[in-house]
């Protein structure tokens, strides 16, 4: 079956042109895939003018911008026909099987917990990324930014949901959760991650290995990293910042390459109805092609659907 | 004058022996230095038998150790003959310059905010390390481990105390405070982030420049940076894992280098009674060298005084 994704025009620092190319991209690397585009009819036209590949776009009227200066909340009501918002209430009707925006972060997540609702009730939803690995099989870090405080329940969310992603998307059996922390024992932290250590510690459901030093994110010591959305969000901008200035000093290597959020494509939300990725504010066409082919992968693997028949809804 | 710096003979992987071969380094290269060292005095005078600057070597009998996985303040009272406990007696005793230890972090913090006290009234100390910069002068951070939990106005105390150290340390006029965090806005971040950009930018003694994302940290945008204790210790040990991946991997720079725990020599306490350097637990020869000069550096600059002259106390 062909999916169809659909694309936020105007998310991005280089939207819409950008955004075309990236689509053209996603095209040409997939051929069993549709992109539905939001955003303004007569811009997209225009945008499309000599497109090689009409036949495989759609096409959704979605004039309004919400701006990365724009408040995530104010702007869902005062801008009810945003792409954001018309694109996610196409993916709540399942007109299209998934939706990606290089847009504003807290607006988009914002509009999915709404529009989409939670996959499991109380359960909060958050955003996840790709710990890429010298050795081994990559991990998976969360949250990375939606939530910036946290309840130590919340952070057992976060360990299930990840559980989930690498069970069902990643096909890794009995994933290993590990919770970031500033120190290897039980009684090290702060209050979030001394009473998180407890509660994962008695979680059945969860295979937990402790607490994790940043050093651990990078061996193989478990597949789920969770941490509050603060956390993982200085986790994730300082190693960009870091490969980045190796980068600057003329290194390069294959493994630096994987840090690279053009290849990553952007990060998924877990735990909302629906196949939602962000990705990163300034995307260049290959960026927004891979976060396209992303949304779509998160769409094919079917893990809503995974994650409540796993916990019997 | 020459200083008198006390030196924790069981701090750190590799102690005792590593810690004499690195006083030896240390009288190497700084001539104008004595060291007094706290630990089993028998054991010291073997460690010692063939050492060659015996004239420049104060022994103090203190036979207990405090272990890494001890609890720091249950140490202090079941161990009061420590090495850690009995030299920081001594600093407060005017006996000795200043104390350096590759220790319990939590232990020597702990001491020394009792045994020390705060050097001004209702501040709260905490632990600081240096930005290495590419172009332009370094930065620092704090709090980098001792307050895993703070409220907003800690964060001010943060500032106040890094900004005395730039000025009176590092000579840099007017500091500038950043703020570490997940968005630039002030309306970004945690609670406590939003708070905190509240209060620091109302104090008329804080330079403050606004939040900054980690990548801030590498570029000349503020000379000291504040965060909690969660947050500034994920930062340090991430960076150090990122750099020994760079250096796995093959590559070498003298910038990188400037990460190296080694040549950093250690975190100093700022905001007690008394100048007090904490090195990493992995301390090599060299490393301990450069944590004893780098106490010698702080006792040297008179920066507790400097402080509460410059609060009028």
């Amino acid at each position: 079956m062909n999916l169809n994704i659909g694309l936020d025009l105007y998310g991005g620092d280089f939207a819409p042109a950008c955004n075309v190319g990236g689509l053209q991209l996603a095209l040409e690397r997939q051929p069993q895939l549709i992109v539905t585009i939001f955003g303004d009819e007569n811009e997209a036209r225009n945008l499309l003018s000599d497109f090689p590949d009409l036949n495989r776009i759609r096409l959704v009227h979605a004039p309004n911008k919400i701006e990365m200066g724009d408040s995530p909340m104010r702007s869902l009501t005062n801008k009810p026909q945003s792409s954001i918002s018309t694109g996610l209430r196409y993916l709540k009707d399942g007109l299209i099987h998934g939706f990606a925006s290089a847009g504003n972060t807290g607006a988009i997540f914002g509009a999915s917990v709404i529009l989409l609702g939670p996959v499991l009730p109380n359960i909060r939803p958050c955003l996840m990324t790709e710990v890429p690995r010298l050795y081994g099989r990559d991990a998976i870090i969360l949250d990375v930014g939606a939530n910036a405080d946290t309840k130590p329940e919340t952070l057992v969310d976060f360990a299930l949901l990840g559980g989930a992603y690498c069970k069902y998307v990643l096909h890794i059996d009995n994933p290993r959760v590990g919770l970031i922390n500033i120190g290897e024992e039980p009684e090290k932290g702060n209050e979030l991650t001394k009473s998180a250590f407890k509660i994962l510690s008695q979680e059945q459901k969860i295979n937990f290995t402790g607490n994790m030093e940043p050093d651990k994110l990078f061996v193989d010591a478990a597949d789920v990293y969770v941490c509050n959305g603060f956390v993982g969000n200085i986790i994730l901008k300082l190693s960009e910042s870091l490969i980045n200035l190796v980068r600057k000093l003329g290194f390069a290597h294959p493994y630096f390459e994987r840090f690279n959020y053009e290849n990553l494509g952007g990060s998924p939300i877990l735990g909302v109805n629906g196949s939602v990725v962000i990705g990163h504010g300034v995307s260049n066409e290959n960026a927004i092609a891979n976060m396209i082919l992303k949304c779509k992968d998160l769409a094919a693997s079917g893990l809503q659907h995974k994650i409540k028949t796993a916990f019997g809804l």
